[in-house]
Order: structure tokens, then sequence, then C-alpha cells
């Protein structure tokens, strides 16, 4: 039986079955008929809660929106009018309260309860499971870069790994930014032959945002065999490789994943929207947004990925320019004209799929930008610059002690590594060795190096955060009672080569502890090199690329750069409390 | 053949010798006859010099006592006239060049040379091995305290091990300084009457120096058993414990043991005068004070240590008043009339006999004030207050290792610790144990222990020069390559007693390396106590008084005061290098 509120989402299933007799289920019927019939206002798809029969009420109120909340109880959900302290068994809603009526069917009568959770999120869904991949449905993938954006190298990398047949999925692809230019072409040039189609708008077509997705749309709302619209912006971190399947599965008009900033409230979709059409919290929106509430929600307003049946691009939503608005973003537009065409927008938290890149400090000035976003996107840049071992150093034991009180443990990536060295020869400015560092305070070094300072590069403050978060938890696992907020005046890159500074005489370091970190490999990239610790004549010299040592600065750990014999070997140095 | 200069050092042994017959040696007759004959000019034991055979120089020349020097050829001296560039074979002088032909005396023509060093030092001696106790010469030593001296205490226990029939010592005590009065009286009080006679003038007699010494002289001079007067002032360091003895076997009417001040060019003897008597310095002066140039030296003055024969007090000394002079100090006032009386006196400098203390910083508004000398007489400070091993703890591989890169060794005296402790308990400011604390920066302290920091007893000072003389050096060796200037804005006494403060908390140091030296002896002042390494679960339980650990002050060494159970524990600690 579908008798309540929760049949909005049954119903969007159900539509979607074309074998399936929608005039023989009443409610369905009901429901169904509601969005079928042009003549009838949306809003009386809230009158399936007329079918809410747990409880007659004496009274039948009628309230405004905002008088009306749930009330939840043992298995099943009601509405409360709190003006009247009522529980109404019929609920009506017209024009800007219908957002308030889908928002009360996602509950009401037991779609969704704390007992429960979501008892129609599973039912009617299209399993794709033992489908040939040539019968998987055809998608059109939009993809957008509307401006510089963090970690792209990384979408692609991450995107190539979508679990779904490429041959059945066609690529629309628009970048407005010539930053990204080389990231889009290189991935196209090694994987674009995977797919089945793609087309590409760059920079130079000075398309806008609005336009380029009215036009994906309308190239698969064109093509017949689309089978599904596909929206993926490129600040979207699609970490759930099974992302699209699930989407397609869940049978519905038009799905999105729940999408949110790593440890923000921020997301992809609004719980409410104000008097004025803007963003608005519901009461549950936190619940959502923190995985407390799982379940596919009925939403008004979703963006940055989504999927949409290309079928309904040929029914209620033929109009080619969904985008604009005379007021609203386009984002906000398209809801809208989804909303005004009775389309539902269902949002799933079901799963985790991922989150989205925040682009507010993205600059472009560096080689490798990605390293500045420790702070805006940290967790991107952890996933892309700590070592995939780091976080399991701790309890798999990973942490090695190859001289006394001296450790040793992976921390970067290969790709960190690598980036701070090209960075570091991209800037170029090597110091000349000499004891006269007009770099530092007193503008004289005991034991120079040729080096790049951290600071040279604009870098002290994100190599900073970087030992807060990934060097100082293991400083103090390892060094219990001493606590570290990383001071550190002094972090630089060492380049040690055979005919130029091939090695470090004996010295203590101007630090309680130092990090040493080995940014590329022996045997492969130069020969020699190595640490050694004079006092306990305990030398490390089969250094791993990315592996940091961490040793007391001074007193104890008396050492010196073992000669490098070949090639060039770099290493990342902080004297962290001075 | 006695033919030269140096005759005169084997007169004035000839001389003491009773049974000589000195009429029948030409030399010696004519030396001697030039003392013995008082209508002589004592410049014509210069006459000696006639004998110089060496040579016949044709020309005779006259010339001032500074246009003659000393000309060293092989094996032999010659005086040489820088005016004439001449080398005469007739040295005369008269009056006021006396002492310059005492000086030439020394050395020509043979007594010193560099190759032979003195050749006639070793005759004449006068040896007492081999006599019984009762035969020894009876000695009255006169001590004369003049004002307030450093290590007055030790003098004492040093005297006491003079190597010397104690029945034939009388002594002459004469102490101006009530503050010495308790060193005095406990002295005489343990060990007076080990002695033939004693005899204290105290400052309550107001008898000045000149008086007293005087008056010492005379006792030794009426008493007919006295055979040799023996001056000793207090600050004199007498090192070698056979120094009376070796001064007796000098048998001459005059002799002092040279004593320097440790690592000075201060002695206790002049090698010539100014115009007006007072210090001049002679061209071998440094040489001898350094022991570059050994022997038994005729010099114008000397103080502080002495031997005077006694007979020559009932001879050419008879005059009460040799310490009164209209002009001149008292000692000056002697050496003056010693001179006049034409007794020559000589200084070795043959063995090493001791030095001199300055009393030039001492205060004595303290308990142990002697804790307040490192600077002023630094050998002395050590020898009182170093431990005795100290110095073969490198050598001997005396420092201990208890726990890893943690050091071990003795450091301090038993009396340095007693008096560190009372000096402290004497002050008696014990902090109160809180967080808060004036004393330090910030004024907030994390681990707050009952002490008394060094400044407060104004030993801040004193304790950084014990640490960078005593301290430093052993870091430097056992840490090497790290290099310490000892910076210590905290060094303080803990106290540590079972119902006040019995232990402290796992923590870290604000240090470098921290010094932790116990004060007082486990199982006889207090049970329990020790030192807990944690991250080593390593413990240092049987502590050892006046051993100090030496350990890193954070990040490896997180430690704890382990609880003193009984009795009362004190430890000195140093924070090295914040």
């Amino acid at each position: 039986m579908f008798s309540s509120a929760g049949d909005i989402l049954r119903c969007e299933r159900a539509r979607l079955d074309p074998e399936r007799d929608f005039s023989s289920a009443g409610d369905i019927l009901r429901c169904e008929r509601a969005r079928l019939d042009p003549e009838r206002d949306f809003s009386s798809a809230g009158d399936i809660l007329r079918c809410e029969r747990a409880r007659l009420d004496p009274e039948r109120v009628f309230s405004s929106a905002d008088e009306v909340v749930l009330k939840f109880e043992d298995g099943r959900v009601r509405a409360r009018n709190v003006l009247y302290d009522t529980l109404p068994v019929v609920v009506h809603g017209n024009g800007p309260t219908k957002l308030q009526i889908n928002y009360l069917g996602n509950y009401i009568p037991n779609i969704w309860t704390f007992e429960t959770g979501c008892t129609a999120c599973n039912e009617g869904l299209l399993p794709l499971e033992g489908l040939q991949e040539s019968e998987y449905p055809l998608v059109l993938i939009g993809i957008f870069i509307q401006k510089p954006t963090p970690f792209v190298t990384v979408f692609f990398e991450r995107f190539l790994k979508l679990q779904y047949p490429k041959n059945r999925l066609k690529l629309f692809i628009h970048n407005q930014e010539a930053h990204h230019e080389s990231q889009v072409s290189l991935f196209l040039k090694d994987y674009g032959s995977l797919y089945q189609d793609v087309r590409v708008s760059g920079p130079e077509e000075e398309m806008d945002t609005a336009a380029s997705r009215n036009l994906a749309i309308d190239v698969c709302r064109k093509d017949e065999g689309c089978d599904y619209f596909f929206t993926l912006d490129i600040e979207v971190v699609l970490k759930n490789e099974n992302t699209l399947k699930i989407l397609i599965e869940q049978n519905l008009p038009f799905v999105a994943p729940m999408i949110t900033r790593a440890g923000r409230l921020w997301s992809n979709f609004w719980g409410a929207l104000s008097a004025e059409g803007y963003y608005a919290r519901s009461e549950d929106y936190v619940d959502i947004v923190q995985g407390r509430r799982v379940g596919v929600w009925n939403v008004p307003y979703v963006s940055s990925v989504y999927l949409l049946k290309a079928s309904l691009l040929r029914s209620e939503l033929t109009d080619f320019d969904l985008f604009n608005s005379d007021i609203l973003d386009p984002d906000m537009a398209f809801c809208h004209n989804i909303r005004k065409q009775g389309v539902f927008m269902f949002v799933t938290n079901m799963q985790t799929f991922g989150r989205i890149v925040s682009t507010e400090t993205y600059q472009t000035s560096h080689l490798h930008n990605d390293l500045w976003q420790i702070f805006e996107n940290p967790v991107d840049w952890q996933e892309r610059y700590i070592h995939e071992n780091y976080t399991y150093i701790m309890s798999d034991k990973l942490i090695e002690t190859p001289c006394p009180d001296v450790y040793w443990f992976p921390i970067f990536s290969d790709v960190a590594c690598d980036h701070i060295v090209e960075e570091m020869e991209h800037f170029g400015k090597w110091s000349g060795g000499g004891n006269t560092d007009v770099r530092i305070q007193g503008g004289y070094e005991n034991v120079p190096t040729i080096d790049i300072h951290m600071n040279q590069i604009n870098f002290e403050k994100e190599w900073h955060k970087f030992l807060l978060e990934y060097i100082a938890p293991i400083t103090e696992k390892m060094y219990p009672g001493y606590y570290t907020k990383c001071a550190t005046p002094l972090n630089f890159v060492v380049r040690y080569k055979p005919d130029e500074q091939p090695l470090l005489a004996p010295h203590h370091d101007a630090s309680t502890f130092t990090v040493n970190i080995a940014l590329n490999s022996k045997e492969v990239d130069y020969q020699g090199g190595g640490c050694r610790f004079l006092r306990y004549d305990c030398s490390i010299e089969a250094t791993r690329k990315g592996w940091t040592l961490m040793h007391p600065g001074r007193l104890t750990h008396y050492h010196e750069g073992l000669p490098t014999t070949g090639g060039v070997r770099y290493i990342a140095v902080s004297f962290v409390d001075p």
C-alpha cells in the first residue's frame, strides 16, 4: 500500500517504470495523477497526507507552514500544529507551502522514523546487477570547470576510476579556465578515446555557465540514445566509485548524491528555501548532513552533482533554457525550473559519496598550487600528499627506530615529494652554501647547505600546518610528555650533488627535534646519501622516498649528512622548537 | 773550590755548619769574611767575582747596574756590559747595586745555566733523614691572621698534615679577626695539645701586624731551645707537606718556599726592587715563577712564609723591631732590615710548595663564605668543593650511564654538599611548592617544587661558573659536538620530605640538559628518592651524595622524582640551555 507522504518517493520511482500500470494502485495513481495532471496544482501532492489514518483528530485546523512541525512518536511521525497544539489528520498546502509539504512527506507517517530509519528508500530500486556492459544505460556526463579549482588532476585521476562501462559514457567537458586547459587536454589525450564520445568546450569559446549547462543538457535531450544526464562539477570529489551506478539504481527522475565540505555543514543540497528563494536551514538539515538521519530526501535545491533521467528532458523539462533566470543564479534557476515543472529533487545520503573542494583561497601563482591547499582543503591535501600508510603507522607499528631515539616513518606520498622538488627547482634560487646567509637571523650559518627556505616560496605557514597536523602527533606519541606547537623558524629543502655540495659535516641542529624527509629515491635518483649519528655510530643509509627521520636536534644527536656520490638528492628539513 | 758568585749560597750554608772550619777554605773564607766583618761594605761579597777566571778581558769597565746583563754561554754565564759591549772579568758593586750583584751571583759563573740548571743548590744540605723525632730542631711557627680570609678551615686541616713531629713545634697564633675566632679555637680545642706549646693572641688584644710579628720572633729569640722561626700567614696554602723539613734541610739562615697565586705571576718574593724600594720585576722573575728556571734564589724581598735560623735572631737580627719602619709596610720593613744586616734571603722553587689565596673579594655575609670563592680562588675552591675523583672521571672511566644518554658522575665533595644544604637551610625561605612563583619569568611554574633558587642567596654567578668549569667539559665530552655556555635561568635546591613534598610528577625540564646533584645520602639522611625516566622505564634509585645526573631535559627524557619515604632529601638542579 502506498498510503502516505513517503509515496512521493515511491511514486517517482514508479513513474519511471514503463511496465508498471499506474492506474491500478490507488495511492500511486493519486500521486502520479497529481503529477501528470497539468491542471492540477502541484501542492495537491500533499493531499496524500489525507490518507494518514493513524488517529482521527477532532479538530481540523488551517495553519501556516511554520506552525506545523514533525512529531516523532514510537515508529511513526505525525504533523503537529504548534499553534493549537493539535495533531491534524489532514495537512493541505498551496503555493509557497509546497516545499513544507515535501519536507513533511519525507517523514509522515512512517517514511522515516528514529526507530526504523527510512522505510521506503530501498523499495522500487532499479538494479543494474547482471547487466552486460552493453546493456548499461547510456549516460552523458557534463563536467564543468568554471573557476580555478584545486586538485583538478586528482579529479580526473579519480574520474577514471568511476565504476561504469566507459563505452556507455559520453563526456561533455566545459572548461572556462585557461589555467586548467593542460589538465583537461592531458586527460583527454591519455584517456579520451576510452569513452563513447567526448565533446569539449574551452575558454576560447567564452561560453558562460548557464549556456554551457543548457547546451550539455540539450545534447542529451536531442540524443535519443541518451538515457541519463549526469552533472559533475570539477570541485566534486566523488570518493564513491559506484556513485553513478547507485544513482541510476535509485530509479528516480532526479537524484543527487549528498556531498559535503569536509568537516563543515556545507553540502550540495538545501533542506529549505527562504521566502525569497534562497538558502534556509531545515530542521533536519544538520542531522542529514552529519548522517544521523539517513535516507532519500525530497529537497528544494541541489547542485554540483546530480543525475537526471533523460526522458524527463523530453517531457516535463523540454525548455532549453533551464539555467537562465532574470533574477536567480544558474544553479538556483535550474532548481526553480525543475520544481516549477513538478519534478521532485531527491538527494540520497544512504551511502557516502564524497565531498566538494573549496575554491576560495586557491591561487595559481605556483607550479603546484595544490600544495598550498592544506588549510582550505585539508582532506584533499592529505589524500594527495600524505603517505598512504601514514594513518596506519601507529596501529600497525610502522614506525622504525633505526638509531636510538631516532624515528623513521612514511609521511609524504611520492606526489608530494615530486611536487616539492619540482616547486623548488622551478623557483630555482638555491643558496650558495656559504656561511653568510641574509635569510636567517644573525645572517651567519655555521653549517651551510645548498638550500631554499620554505618561506622563499611563501610555503612557511602551510609547512607549519603540515608539521602540526602530521608530525606533532607522532612526536607526542614517540616522545611522551613532550608537547609541541612546532615552532620552526627554519624549514628548507636541501640539494646534495657530488659536484655541488655532496655532504654535510657533523653538526647539531638549532632544534629540539628535527624532521628530515627524503624527497627522492636512492639508487633511482641518486647514489650514496643518508644520515649518520656519530655519538651512536649509527647510520641510516637506505633512505626511503617520502619517509621522514625524526630525531633530537642537539646534545645527543650529533650528526652528519653522508656523501651523495651520484645524481641529486633532495631532503626537506625542519628544525622544530629551536 | 768556591770561587764564584754562586758561593754566596754555598757560604750561607757553610756558615750554619758549626763543625766546619771556615778559615781553611779560601773562597768560603773570603765570602764569610765579607759577612762577618762589620766594617766591610756588604757589596764586597760581589768581590768573589774577581775569581772569575774564564777569560781575561783587556778592558776593565765601570758601568751602572742596568748596563750589566747576563750572557748565557754554553754551560756558563758571564756579565755583559751592554754599553761597551764587553765581557768584564770583574764586576764590582757598591750601595744600591748590591742587589744587582746578588742577582748576577745567582748565575755567574755557572751557578745556574740553561744546560746544567742549578749546580750549587744541592750542595751542603742538612739532611734530617735518620733523626729521631726528639732530635728534630725545635721550630716556633707563627701563624698570622690579619684579615678575613677564605678557606681558613682548610688551612688548619692542612696544617695538621705538615710532616714534622708536632712535639718539636711551638705555635704562636696571632688572629686579628673576630670572624675567624671560632675556626682558631676549634682547631686548638681539637689539636692544640698535640703541639709542644701554643700561644694565641686574639683580636681583643688589638695588636697590630708589626707588633705581633716582632713578638712572635722575639718569643723564639728568647727561647734558647728554639732552633727555627717559621712564619706562616693564614693565606698560605702549603700543599707540600714536607715544606718545613725541606726548608730546614736547605741549611740557610733565611729561606722561603716559593708560592704563587694560582695561574698568576703573583708570588711571595720579588726578584728586584725599584729605586724607591718597592716591587720591580727582575729579568728572570717570570721564568722562576713559572718554573722554567729552578733553583735557590737570592732575592731582595720575601713574604708570607719563610724559615729563619734562630741563631741569627741572637746575632745579626737582635733588633726587636724588625717589622717597623717609618715609611715602609711591615713586610717591606722586615726585608729591608734583614738586608741591612747582611742576611741574604733565599727563595727556593726546587720543589713546588703551594700557593697563596686571595683575600680580595672575600665577604663574610654568608654561613659558608668559601662557597663564593670560585672566582677569586678557583684552585682552593676546587680542592674544597669538587669531588676528589672528579679529575679522574674521564681517564678512569668513572662516568656511569645508568639510563640511555643519562650520565652519572662524582662532582661535589661531601663538604660542598653539606655547605650548600646548610647554606640553604640557614637562608630558610623555601618556596611553597605552588604553581604561582614570582621568582620566575611568567610567574607560573608547571611542576612546582619546594625549593630555593640560587639567586636568592646571591649564588647565581658562582653557580654558573661552577657549571662552566666542571659540568660543561663533561657535557662536551659525553655529548660530542655540543658546546655550551651553560645558559641557566633556573638553578635551585629542592627539598623532598614525606610530609612536605615527597615526589615530583612526570615532567620535562626547560633545558637542553639538566644537572641533578644529590646533596645528601640515601639510607643515611633519607629513604626512597631517585629519578625515573619513564620513556626508557629506567630509574636511578641508589643515589649517591655528591654525584650528579646529567640528562637531556626534554623530548626524550620525560622523568619524575621518586617518592622520598623518610628523612629529608636535597638535590641541586640546573636547567641548562633552556
